[in-house]
């Protein structure tokens, strides 16, 4: 009987595409395509050990019941992780909505205004909340936010010192992170009781939570100051909701704000994802980490978003580097500033002084039964004392549906947020033991730090307030931006593949989105199991032993891998281990890593075909080999090439006594033929939004697990509550990442199988080289390996055609925005080229206009070079054409209109079009505004 | 403490905005306006007795907690109801979207291109399958398509008998809705074995079920043969996926097919919605009930697709009628079109031959384990005979999860379909006590019935087998539609308020989603308990005595209604009574309802403030007094005025012996303020689809229920599987009809509360009487009741206009697509004029944009008034305008660009273009093509 196989919903060409594309590459079937492009000595000739492929209703069927194996309990466990409610008109509208999840990071701003208006009110949310100048565009979580925090303020402080002081009351975990991260830049880490105890001499920076774990809403102006006058900056990790009605970090001399925004309407998801911050104040904003938005103007002057400072892979700082994070969480963070323009601050207050009136109520009950409640002021949470008894009022909560947090044997931390109800303090008491409470309650928040200032004052803050009114803005901003809903986004390196909607529809099911990261474990066993599939999943495609989920972007999988190669080498009394062999080509986050993990960074040159150049291999081995902690290559490499000489380098460098970390970027080209962790790597991280169809989100949330070889096992991420005996870092705030996204991967194995895995590697193997076999004859296809083939990618060098005609690959690229294409990767990794990767998912058809559209652009380039246009104001030059450019009522262009609005056959009725013209990052960079412009700006 | 209400997120207007609004009415507060605007003799006073408001929060968990209390079980009942894996990106990119399901019907087709393209697949699908011309656009169930097939066939035969025969093998519940239609038109239906009996010497024709109800699949030619030697018309009742298998309905000769597409993808839903069909052969067309989208052109000679044959409210035959539906399943059929779209011809093949080998499997093994399974030929399902112990197997299934049919105390139905697994089959073969079986199987489909034409020929249905290019797919054709999404609807007597994203989330859970109508009440528990608080809340918002929720369509509503009436009087012995009074400004259903009730219309007059005409009323009730069924008219009057005469009009009718019918298409002006069934009526249906926020879908589902004093009460739909004693009509196939989307009105009424929904009245009529007030300069405002004032609606009459320049009310409507809006309804109830309805969920914002726009538009008529701009090209007459037409190299027109494009400060960014100009209606009806057109039509 047949059964509908996902694997043909996910891969786009049919059997009939598939022939007509072998056809035109020149082989007879995919399997002799992949003999020939794969060198041997990495191939692996077995199957895949996964189970069967389900259907889509199987799997289905199967994550519920994992999903009925968690617990969905009242959480008030705190700790930077609230129960909140996701207003649903956003989360039908962004979380559900592909034309939001499917999005690439907003690297070509003209077809992304939605996304970048959207991440500004969040920076916007930001700055408002924290009284700071600027705000980047999301971190990856509290802990991360923080730990950059640190590395911003050693890079921008006057002190000498290498200390950095946090406050004992700070979240756990985000201490377990800053830890981890300065332990190998060699800072100096001392956690004090900052309201008792000394500080030291010297220190580059204070840490301050606010509220603490604890719930303590003290006044750290004094602190503040004595830090100041230290020469030291002062971070303060704020809860944005508490500042509703506390003031502000900035007010209190802050420099820095960071934090989390999850319980702005994003699920706790078992720890992730969500979009922590970071903020700075005036004078800071040009050494922010990560992403940020900001106003520059179009070609017709009128105000546009991009990405400001060129914050991107391709920019990172490399050797320089004080961070390597490059991902933001997009999704995420679209969803905390929506859910703070659906509220607006009237309504963001009404929740926070609920949260605290609830929490007041609790506090109250609680002493008049007798319990005794710390004597500070608090904002949501408070922390109880009692003596010996503290494990047994938790279990007596659980028993009741309530989780509450386990400070230690005498103490028990709850929390409220918007969703706690009478019903739930009503269970608290009870597990108190003591009788309900309907007194009087006062509100305890301190006089001296009530918030007077105003915040959100922007108009769209105050604009959608009702459904209708939030529907159509969503609608608005999404229809700005080209999705993958929309046509390919032929991104060469990010894998713009099939985001299924079986793999996301669980992500939004309680059982996966409402669970507590500090839950107890019997809630959480469906949780663990399906990641412990996942990883043994992922072990078994990439042939290593172990596998962590940890790292919640690739940026922190690579800093995961490289710390476990530097303890790896310290267990074994070889620290002294530093030197990290990087060749040329690879991506920039890569070398940032390696600075990040404490080591030197020595670049590898690569030959003329864009292999690494194993003569020049040698030498840095020889000069370099009692200092080796290692390689660190992609493959196949950033030229899209399976180089032939990855199994003698592995052999090489294992030989000076070093590992080798592959890359796992380009995973998606090996699937089911090779396996890194059997052709000689050690560790690798993967992509977990490239390969394994997590959505990009319009930039995050990625995840980065990190898989390794069984000696390097020990030296995984551990648990960022563990105890200090436990000596692997924490990398991410939550031991499982984020988790809740995890059910994306684990379907899309569940599906695919191994014949569908490795099926789909060939067809996009084939893709790649279809592309490049028609588009070789218009424009010269950069590097090849075996018999002329690409892997996965093919990279089309314009610079001939730019020399000779001045028409740039930007101008290509926008150009396509007019063909109604997203454009490739440009300049990376050979400036002034294109990277094409189409995936397994487009089909034909969608290839052949592709193709189509690159050979007219072909055509179109010739006409400037052959002077029928003029250089400064052809086709390519003014793209892409706004449907207000080409109806205007002039039009003084020596180009008909149709030839801008409508080249070579584009479909007329369903024409994306932009809704800016061309924008001018420089001006913008030149003029930073990083929040929302008033709405005069926009006035014609 | 503060705790947010839903009511401000439905409501458009916050607090500063409806004191601006009431400043520009000139009314201090909405109670005010109110008073004023309601006649005290109908008003009512008191506060409705509901719970109080649950947040959205708690709503959903009061759902959950009612879905709980259903159960899921594995469905083997089948008759015509069958368990379908709904393609998961059709589930969230068309039953999830706002784009499709916020839409309204197509009536403005240049805006709604997507869904009437959609519309044609569907079309285009049920005529391959069934190998019939021309089939519509959908019908509400499969027992209303089959008795729609009857009134047909009665329209269309020769024959002069009243006779109407209906195979035994028929399913039970089209039997009951065929003969409760028939009764009150004098038809005679014979439930004959057609296999066996002899079919009577006269009648107009047949209906045959293919496959048959017990599952045989017979060759019926000799059967169509001697029907069409008697002149009768023969419809074939046919399952669309067997047909896929077996020869066609048009292959065997029949006139007429009709069924249902549930299967398609679509969720049984306790019984609906999904979209039933109707097919006929050429020659029929312009017979066929409901709506037909057929091909045309637009200005500019491009293919361009509208509904054909005007067939809509307005347009329907009134007292002539042999229908009187106007609703159609637009959301359910563009489900059931996309999911052949996804499958494909192959696809929905192999599902037909894999359910069909399940079957096979299931007989085998039965016969194998000595049970009596008929001799027949059968496609899907299985009739056994365990003689006495049917109840005993069919227990043993239900306890094993699955449930199957229980034909009578001797046999025992099993269907299979898509989701039948071979863990289903060995539960059934455990309930009926036999081994389970893995012998061979033999298919047993009937070799002289095997289907050899080819179907879905049509690239369409070609070319969309990726998830990647299917969800490109849908979101082009969404982005082809104006809906909800983008902006202001306000179509008079529609209502188009907020559908909320709460109120839907429900509809996709799996516990009401995958609910067979006539699953076992124990497995029903919660969706009954929900639907009886529906239906008490309604009756306590209209002050009737008990509602029924089985129509499903306003227009089902309106005949049971009637039927209701009829029945009483007949209980009353005083079936004479059969003069429906109907006032000339109603809706054409009205009077169309009352033909199929089996009553005579009489027009009473209105009187020219468009009020009933109480002399012309005294008149007709005279002139019928003893033959006087009732009267039907809608309050507020169509004309959207609160008629002071409506207590008088009661108590004549009810003085002469009449019951009083209250079309409750209006009520949405009177909820919290007066109660038809309070101030006089007996009777009324109510749409739930306007009034309680489930959401147009494009043109249906709708859910129109019934509500009745108590001395109707007995005459309420009945089950349609009830018993012959049972003398209640089967209005809708299930007993619960649209029973699927019942959680939309639960949702509103439970998050509104008595304060919420007397709010949402007030300021509807606030808002309706705010762009009376801003645009009575600029356009007379016809019609108004006490003090000046509007109700919820207001009629703008353009006839002096269009009489002095010639610009038309069409111009006008299609202008306003320029400027981002839906046109109002056009041309009713006057010719001439339009009718807004802002309905309360529009915030001042949008209204204001929207008087904006009108004031433009009257600025630009008086352009071509005076001559400005010639009469035949103008922005007006040449609206709407492309891109395509804006952009256009050429531009011979005598505005500029700018003006057609962008009037009056329309958002350039955000603008929302039209794929097609104007469509030429009246040349598609010459040359009805109802069917996809090729591509080729589409090439420049």
């Amino acid at each position: 009987m047949t059964v509908e196989q996902f694997a043909t919903r996910h891969i786009g060409p049919g059997p009939d595409d598939e022939r007509r594309m072998l056809e035109v590459v020149g082989h007879d079937s995919i399997d002799e395509l992949m003999d020939a492009a794969i060198p041997e000595v990495i191939r692996w000739h077995g199957t895949l050990d996964l189970p069967d492929p389900a259907t889509e209703a199987e799997t289905i069927a199967e994550l519920r019941a994992l999903a009925a194996r968690n617990t969905v309990a009242v959480s008030m466990i705190g700790l930077g992780y609230h129960g909140t409610h996701t207003p649903a008109v956003i989360r039908r509208n962004v979380l559900e909505d592909p034309a939001w999840y499917t999005a690439y990071t907003p690297y070509q701003p003209e077809i992304s205004q939605g996304r970048l208006e959207a991440l500004l009110n969040f920076q916007t949310m930001v700055t408002d909340l924290t009284g700071l100048a600027t705000a980047n565009a999301s971190m990856l979580d509290e802990g991360t936010a923080a730990a950059e925090a640190m590395t911003l303020a050693r890079r921008a402080s006057k002190s000498k010192s290498g200390v950095y002081v946090v406050d004992a009351d700070a979240l756990p975990q985000t201490i377990a992170v800053i830890t981890s991260r300065a332990e190998p830049l060699g800072i100096d880490v001392r956690v004090l009781d900052v309201e008792r105890d000394e500080l030291p001499a010297e220190f580059f920076g204070l840490h301050l939570q606010y509220p603490g774990a604890s719930g303590a809403v003290r006044d750290h102006a004094t602190l503040v100051e004595a830090a100041h006058a230290a020469g030291a900056l002062v971070t303060v990790a704020a809860d944005l909701l508490a500042l509703t009605l506390l003031r502000a970090p900035g007010e209190i001399g802050a420099d820095i704000a960071a934090g989390t925004t999850q319980r702005f309407g994003v699920p706790m998801g078992f720890g992730g994802p969500h979009a922590g911050y970071l903020a700075v104040r005036s004078g800071l904003e040009r050494m922010l980490p990560g992403r940020l938005v900001g106003v520059s103007r179009d070609a017709d002057g009128n105000p546009a978003y991009r990405l400001a400072l060129q914050t991107r892979e391709q920019h990172i700082r490399r050797e320089k580097a004080t961070s390597n994070i490059c991902t933001a969480q997009v999704l995420l963070a679209v969803m905390a500033g929506m859910y703070a323009v659906y509220h607006g601050p009237d309504g963001l207050r009404d929740i926070a002084t609920r949260t605290h009136d609830m929490a007041a109520r609790l506090a109250a009950g609680l002493l008049a039964g007798g319990v005794d409640v710390a004597d500070v002021a608090f904002f949501d949470t408070v922390t109880a004392r009692v003596p010996g008894r503290a494990a047994q009022v938790v279990a007596a909560a659980a028993e009741r549906g309530v989780n509450l947090r386990l400070v230690d044997a005498d103490r028990v931390g709850v929390s409220c947020d918007e969703t706690t109800t009478v019903a739930h303090l009503a269970a608290v008491w009870e597990a108190f033991g003591v009788p309900s409470f309907d007194g009087a309650v006062d509100p305890t928040l301190p006089t001296g730090l009530r918030r007077s200032s105003d915040f959100l004052t922007h108009p769209v803050f105050r604009s959608h307030h009702s459904e209708t009114a939030m529907l159509r803005y969503l609608r608005r901003l999404s229809d700005f931006d080209y999705a993958l809903d929309r046509g390919m986004i032929p991104l060469g390196s990010c894998t713009m593949k099939l985001n299924a909607t079986t793999e996301m529809e669980p992500v939004s099911w309680a059982e996966f989105a409402h669970i507590h990261p500090f839950a107890p474990d019997d809630q959480t066993v469906g949780y663990r199991e399906m990641i412990g599939q996942l990883e043994s999943w992922l072990a078994e495609v990439t042939g290593y032993d172990a596998v962590s989920v940890q790292p919640n972007a690739g940026s922190q999988g690579e800093l995961a891998g490289l710390l476990a190669i530097r303890s790896y080498h310290a267990s074994r009394g070889e620290s002294h281990r530093d030197v990290c062999l990087i060749p040329s080509s690879a991506h920039g986050t890569n070398a940032a890593s390696a600075v990040m993990a404490g080591m030197r960074v020595v670049v590898v040159a690569c030959d003329d075909d864009g292999n690494v150049d194993l003569v020049d291999l040698d030498a840095k081995i020889e000069k370099h080999r009692n200092a080796l902690a290692g390689i660190m290559v992609t493959y196949p490499s950033t030229h899209g090439v399976y180089e032939t000489g990855i199994a003698s380098l592995c052999a090489k460098v294992h030989d000076a006594g070093g590992q080798v970390y592959v890359d796992g970027a380009n995973l998606n080209a090996l699937v089911g033929f090779a396996k890194p962790g059997k052709f000689g790597a050690d560790v690798s991280h993967l992509n977990l939004h490239k390969t394994f169809c997590i959505p990009h989100g319009g930039g995050g949330p990625g995840v980065g697990p990190v898989a390794v070889r069984a000696h390097l096992a020990p030296f995984l991420p551990g648990d960022p509550l563990g105890t200090h005996a436990d000596a692997t870092p924490a990398i991410s705030a939550a031991k499982y990442g984020s988790a809740g996204i995890l059910p994306i991967p684990w379907a899309y194995l569940r599906m695919m199988g191994a014949a569908g895995l490795t099926r789909a590697t060939g067809v996009a193997v084939l893709a790649a080289n279809y592309v490049a076999a028609r588009l070789r004859g218009h424009f010269p296809v950069l590097y090849a390996g075996n018999k002329g083939l690409v892997a996965h990618e093919c990279i089309l060098d314009l610079r001939p055609l730019t020399k000779a005609t001045g028409v740039s690959v930007d101008d290509v690229a926008k150009r396509l925005i007019d063909y109604g294409f997203h454009a490739p990767t440009m300049s990376f990794p050979v400036a002034g080229t294109l990277m094409v990767e189409p995936t397994e998912s487009e089909d034909l058809a969608e290839l052949d206009r592709f193709c189509a559209a690159m050979i007219a652009i072909r055509a179109e380039i010739e006409q400037v070079g052959s002077g029928a246009w003029p250089a400064g104001d052809n086709p390519l030059a003014n793209a892409p054409h706004t449907a207000a450019m080409v109806s205007g009522d002039e039009w003084p262009h020596p180009y008909p209109r149709s030839v801008g609005a409508y080249p070579a056959g584009v479909d007329r009725a369903g024409k994306y079009w932009p809704p800016v013209r061309r924008i001018d990052g420089a001006y913008g960079d030149r003029n930073l505004v990083c929040s929302c412009p008033s709405p005069e700006a926009f006035e014609d």
